[in-house]
């Protein structure tokens, strides 16, 4: 017998990119920076004492949300902070979306948006992107109680220009989530729009930009009521005491997380270039990826071949996708090594 | 103007036991371990390299789970893995829990099996344990869709055992999750039972025996279906890995663990006796803690006398709990400075 909630039975988990168990992969699949985080990090996880593992962490991660407060000019009770921007997406929807209410999100992008709707039994909707991956007209009369937005998007690489995410913010009757996972990577952000968009919240996360996957701490910027809502429904203890210290470290050491931004910003440059000259369709990327279009056809066989070669990139079997792969930007030697198992498979 | 679902309006969230940011207090409010946990979790801890730390963590917790089938002795596909075991209780409520169906808990237990439902907007009832704070008849005709039952049960410290666990699974309608965070404290677990019932799921912590509050771990085990249905609803995250590591090393020295509760549980006798001399009715307990009823009327000013003076103790403002405090198994000299201020507050 089945014990499953009724909506469950058509819906499907969200499928992350490969983590293989086993070495010996480059591993261009799912957007983790090429590069260690800040040396404080370690000293942070070294120093802790058998008497902080013992005991619960803060369950208000007070001095997280100091710091990110200080670091991102908003008051400490702008920030929520969770396990991972994918629990602070999943609280999002929890939160503010009832049953006969609708997640809105562009299309394509993270997938997850659309799977965390499904999951918790609200309503979905895309709003296709234009031919060149960016907001069409229509996304500015969209309804509905909860938008996610990419910025810069997840798998186009494409931003989207503070002025108008502000017009968004204006014209959606909800609230608007702007996912800026990758925002370190490009020009723009929108958290200088908090003070005058009430229905707008900012997602970050240390998992990129940081080098920091394995601890699973994303946050949310936003205005307070929406803050307290989000901590209400949040468990108590949802972020646990080393990925604390880890953040902190992190954010005390900028300069760390900004020089690799750079490297990989440069890299992105090869990257884009190597592809286009390999004939590939390259789109403008503000993010530590680029999505890359084969003209002849699918993507998936040259996926599979590059894996069966023990490089692993992102290919995705959905619509407007098929002929794109999604390539995270490496160090120089992991794209040169990729360039030069492309090529070898394109002559054949 | 609000954007919070409307059930939200009239539900609080859990408020859990004081975490003071400044030191200097002895915390007996959150059945922490007093003593510290297997050097191996540092060990594990101190080794992770920065190519670890910079990627994901294995969503599926290979590892871990592989470990935990083994020192349990089911199937790794019966082990679900959550960020604590509030993360596992959430879980089961929105994988099973539809909204027209119903959580059942017994009272009083963990007020967090009732704030998750009325979280989630799914319907809740409690089942009155009876004078003793034992299992009533009436548990073994409620109907409903998941049943919580913590054995030894919090804050009660009672145990249920094993053959009437059983017999409770075969009554039950929906599924019961047994929260047996403190069933290493207890001479009994249910984990046997799970060949037989296939509606059983119990729950585990590395927050109490092990010591490891702060990492935030939890598991539950249950047939391979039901683990399924959990981790498709699951952040694909959801432990870090810090976390799997930290988890796996205290699994690794499981007689450190054992140590720890035997001292625990010897100096649970002095405690018990220690507070009956001074006129305390105290319930037989099998966990880290004791619920100690103060006969003459609210515990709530001995609980603010005793905080004022540096002693945290976990106090309920609520029905039958009034004239009653939880107190943390400690250290003797933790105990022993606690009987020692209760003594001289009962004089005055």
């Amino acid at each position: 017998m089945s014990y499953t909630r009724k909506h469950l039975a058509t819906v499907e988990g969200y499928v992350p990119g490969e983590q293989p168990a086993e070495g010996g992969f480059i591993k261009l699949n799912t957007n983790e920076n090429p590069y260690p985080p800040s040396p404080r990090v370690f000293e942070a996880i070294q120093q802790v004492t058998p008497e902080r593992m013992r005991k619960y962490p803060d369950p208000l991660y007070r001095r997280l949300s100091a710091k990110i407060a200080q670091v991102y000019g908003v008051k400490q009770e702008q920030v929520f902070i969770g396990n991972g921007s994918d629990e602070v997406l999943s609280l999002l929807v929890r939160t503010f979306v009832d049953p006969d209410e609708k997640v809105v999100y562009t299309y394509p992008s993270y997938v997850l948006y659309e799977t965390l709707a499904r999951l918790n039994a609200v309503g979905c909707e895309a709003v296709e992107l234009d031919e060149n991956f960016d907001l069409p007209k229509r996304a500015f009369s969209a309804g509905g109680k909860l938008l996610f937005v990419g910025n810069p998007n997840n798998p186009t690489g494409r931003g989207i220009p503070a002025d108008t995410m502000g017009r968004l913010c204006r014209s959606f009757p909800g609230l608007v989530a702007t996912d800026e996972a990758y925002a370190d990577f490009s020009n723009s952000s929108c958290v200088s729009l908090l003070r005058d968009c009430q229905n707008l919240m900012i997602l970050r996360t240390f998992s990129k930009s940081f080098s920091l996957a394995s601890i699973r701490v994303g946050f949310a910027l936003a205005r307070e009521e929406l803050v307290a809502d989000l901590m209400r429904m949040k468990d108590s203890y949802n972020v646990n005491l080393l990925s604390q210290l880890a953040a902190e470290a992190a954010l005390s050491d900028l300069e760390h997380m900004r020089a690799n931004v750079l490297k990989i910003v440069r890299t992105r440059t090869l990257l884009i270039s190597g592809l286009a000259a390999l004939g590939f369709v390259v789109y403008p990327s503000e993010s530590n990826f680029v999505l890359a279009k084969y003209p002849n056809g699918s993507a998936r066989p040259l996926y599979e071949e590059l894996k069966r070669r023990k490089i692993l990139v992102r290919y995705f079997p959905l619509r407007r996708l098929e002929d794109c792969l999604r390539i995270t930007v490496g160090t120089d030697g992991e794209v040169d090594a990729l360039l030069k198992e492309l090529r070898d498979i394109l002559k054949k």
